[in-house]
């Protein structure tokens, strides 16, 4: 397993795999990997025949009032799990390789980036965007794999790579969970016991409003107010939001009549907690 | 010479043409090519095995009030242009095979976008960069030509291009200009014999300015008076911006003391032309 911390390393060792005719696949990560990223990293190594893993806290994806500077990482480990998980690559630069002069060009996916986290992070998905481009374009990988659990920046690095024409192929993992249901999320890593426990209930909520939809309801502030009803209960939670949107641009709808992401975000003590599913309306007896 | 009108035929051609080891060199054009294309075709001709013209109009670079739907072009006499010129591919797609679908994704670069023609046309860089961004990922050439013409979208690209890691190498071509300095422009087409010859202004208000700065003139309010009562002569001629900036991020300085771009935009009847030249500070005597 090669790890590099330059682009010009990393260009030249996926130049040498693409001379070998292999396949390129890219996991972008920010490191402090989880069950989560295994799952994905698995599924990168069984499809492409050289697995690249980038592991890069990108700072133009956090506002200045957020958890850049504690974001959890444990770079050993990481290498550790990627070597048993028979990764090629580990692409782990530093900011100022990714960032060497004053940043001034930025992607913005409009519209998908209206709602959701999108509200209460205004330049987050451009941060994201922006870096997801600047590793394609280093690495050039045919396939890149993110996890369903981050719903929305999957709906708008779809958006972007199909908008750009990026010689990419995006594909999708379905979110892990733990025993309870939680998610796996290195964010997780900030929670105690306690909260910990009480973060089952983003998963809670989101099977209500599965069994909800499953039982005929179609109202989508029905179902809100009974997923708000269940994160109420928990005493240190303070909900960021829950939203039911359509599937493609993120829009909110008043009415499940077609598949829906229900999606909601909780701050749990010092963590922000996302977490998401997406449900099809019950199929209509004739 | 292949001409293709589908973004599928285009990379089925350019992964030959790669596959056989060649160097794929792309000029981005508007059509109604005239000798300042010819100057850059040449070019991309003689330094890349495999040639590549773009062809289309970008709707995304024009405002509702600008000349999108006048804008001039002869399709056939381009072609033909093309093939005597030795051009491989022309790549010419209707709108609707680059812009299937609202476009939601917008690559802006900020600041060098701030003066000279952004001030005028604010969204002219957002829709170039975009279109730029989409042809380099269809045609993902090792080198791609613009003119140093258009000054301000040569230093924008060339911005995105290292911020974003783009994997292509942008060079640019010298201005070609007619006998009296008039540049070409296909706007140029929208210019009566009269205005075509007040036209000239531009390059005499620049000779000027060049004559000033060899003489020893470094303030450059005093540059830009001398030129506006040149161009302010001509009847038909109104000013949009005369500016002098520095030849990076493109802003405006006081005095010259570094290599700096003279830029300005003239509205000559009913055709809005630009131009520019490079200038050096003198060599000061010991």
């Amino acid at each position: 397993m090669i790890i590099a911390d330059t682009i010009s390393q990393t260009r030249k060792a996926v130049a040498q795999a693409r001379d070998e005719c292999k396949t390129i696949g890219l996991v972008p990560t920010m490191g402090a990997l989880h069950e989560g990223h295994f799952s994905i990293i698995r599924r990168c190594r069984e499809e492409c025949s050289f697995a690249v893993v980038s592991i890069f806290v990108n700072p133009t994806q956090f506002a200045p009032d957020e958890d850049l500077d504690k974001y959890p990482g444990n770079f050993e480990a990481d290498c550790r799990a990627c070597r048993d998980l028979g990764v090629d690559l580990i692409f782990a630069p530093t900011a100022a390789e990714i960032y060497p002069r004053e940043n001034l060009t930025w992607i913005n996916v409009e519209k998908i980036t209206d709602h959701l986290c999108g509200t209460s992070r205004p330049d987050h998905f451009r941060g994201v965007c922006t870096i997801v481009a600047k590793l394609f374009n280093i690495i050039q990988p045919d396939i890149a794999w993110f996890g369903q659990k981050d719903a929305q920046q999957l709906a708008v690095i779809r958006r972007m790579v199909a908008d750009l024409n990026m010689p990419v192929e995006v594909r999708s993992c379905p979110t892990v969970r733990e025993t309870g249901g939680l998610a796996p999320s290195s964010r997780n890593n900030y929670l105690n016991p306690g909260q910990r426990s009480r973060g089952l209930c983003l998963n809670q909520a989101l099977s209500r409003a599965r069994e909800m939809v499953t039982d005929g309801t179609t109202d989508t502030n029905t179902i809100i107010e009974a997923m708000r009803l269940i994160i109420e209960k928990q005493p240190d939670a303070h909900i960021d939001y829950i939203s039911i949107v359509d599937n493609d641009l993120l829009q909110p709808i008043a009415e499940i009549d077609r598949p829906v992401l229900i999606a909601l975000a909780v701050r749990i003590g010092p963590a922000r907690l996302i977490d998401n599913i997406i449900v099809e309306p019950p199929a209509k007896t004739l």
